[in-house]
């Protein structure tokens, strides 16, 4: 057996300093002490500080504000790519998985939002609703507020987990289908001001269902769509033989 | 308006490891070359590449094999604690939380489980689910088998979503609720079994109940337990005053 990952003294420090911002209940945009100061307490060096702090950048804990110091990061410790989708091979499965992910998360999330959500919350949903629409209309790229739609329903859940999972999960789907969803274009105007109605209702059922069926129809479209290319790439092949 | 986060050249150069990784399509355990020939890859010098290598690391898309050498990650790219939630304040509505998105997705998943699970899946979910057992009787720690027996079933949906967000899921409720789950000895035995038998017999809606039911139990146990947790701290609380 080879032992793997014996850790540097970057990388003790790094731990060290989770321990700090979780000891002293230190939140997103708090301000850190900076390298000198770190140094003291943690009894290290500031280079060894300084490489620290960049292992912890990159694992979305600290961000650095250019002349202004370190601070603890919104999402903190929630990586850009935490699922590591990257490096998944077959994109067209991927979005297959995702959409299915979805369909079980989903219309769960929408009864429950409808259940739970406070006045500002619906506020915000709406506020989401419209903007997708206003891009829409512009021929603008929708995504942007369309994740935000989403993820204001998730945060009406009160559940901290849901509201981790979901923007992870919808980004997703936004990089690897941008382009599909173009094509969805009165459907989902249709059915997010239908899961928005529902969930200021306090309607729990109604906002279940309307999510669901949001969220086939996209499904169809998407795995039409994405069964059309496959189908141009076998073709391709086939005139390549 | 700061600017945040301006790249290193040690976090640049870890950019292009990963173009790198996803263009020659690497794989979990394939080696990758040594400092100096990435060096030479990347017209980076070896301090750069060693530092970017540390980076990748600390998120789990590569591991040090001490004296041979640096291999892709398994489960690559997703870190230790991918939600961050370490950082979480409130453990108790952490693990209620928790408890509720399983029971969301679970029992899905346990139907899904059955429509699509190999002869090959089946009998490794029996096998974690006697090993859970096997441990309960001889009173040691049945996480991992536990975690092992729901990541077989997730395993078997073919959905590589539900396969890299079940085990996180599950394993923090492992961390923090370690010690409520000795209490579940006798229900998990029989519910464990009762899944695992209507997966093998291809029924999805079998599995669905089985799961539901031991997601419910669970449910209400730890919430028990919690309560009564609470409700202790307020009795020190009150005598303290």
């Amino acid at each position: 057996m080879f032992s793997e990952n014996i850790k540097t003294l970057p990388e003790i420090t790094a731990d060290r300093i989770i321990e700090y911002i979780v000891e002293n209940d230190l939140e997103p945009d708090d301000r850190m002490p900076n390298e000198f100061e770190l140094g003291k307490i943690l009894g290290v060096g500031r280079s060894t500080v300084r490489e620290a702090v960049r292992l912890l950048v990159s694992r979305n804990v600290l961000v650095i504000r250019r002349g202004a110091g370190t601070y603890i990061a919104k999402n903190t410790g929630i990586p850009e790519d935490p699922l590591g989708l990257i490096f998944s091979k077959d994109r067209y499965k991927l979005t297959k998985d995702l959409l299915e992910v979805r369909i079980i998360l989903e219309p769960e999330i929408a009864a429950m939002a409808a259940n739970r959500a406070t006045d500002k919350d619906i506020a915000s949903i709406w506020k989401y609703c419209h903007q997708v629409e206003e891009k829409y209309k512009k021929g603008e790229d929708h995504m942007p507020p369309d994740v935000k739609f989403h993820k204001a329903i998730a945060k009406s859940t009160r559940n901290d987990i849901i509201e981790k999972i979901i923007p992870i999960i919808d980004t997703s789907v936004a990089v690897f289908v941008n382009v599909t969803y173009r094509q969805l274009r009165e459907e989902t105007i249709t059915t997010h001001r239908a899961v928005a109605e529902a969930i200021e209702r306090h309607d729990a059922a109604g906002a279940k269902h309307a999510m669901m069926m949001h969220m086939l129809y996209n499904k169809y479209k998407i795995e039409e769509i994405i069964d059309m290319h496959e189908k141009q790439k076998k073709n391709t092949y086939n005139t390549l033989i």
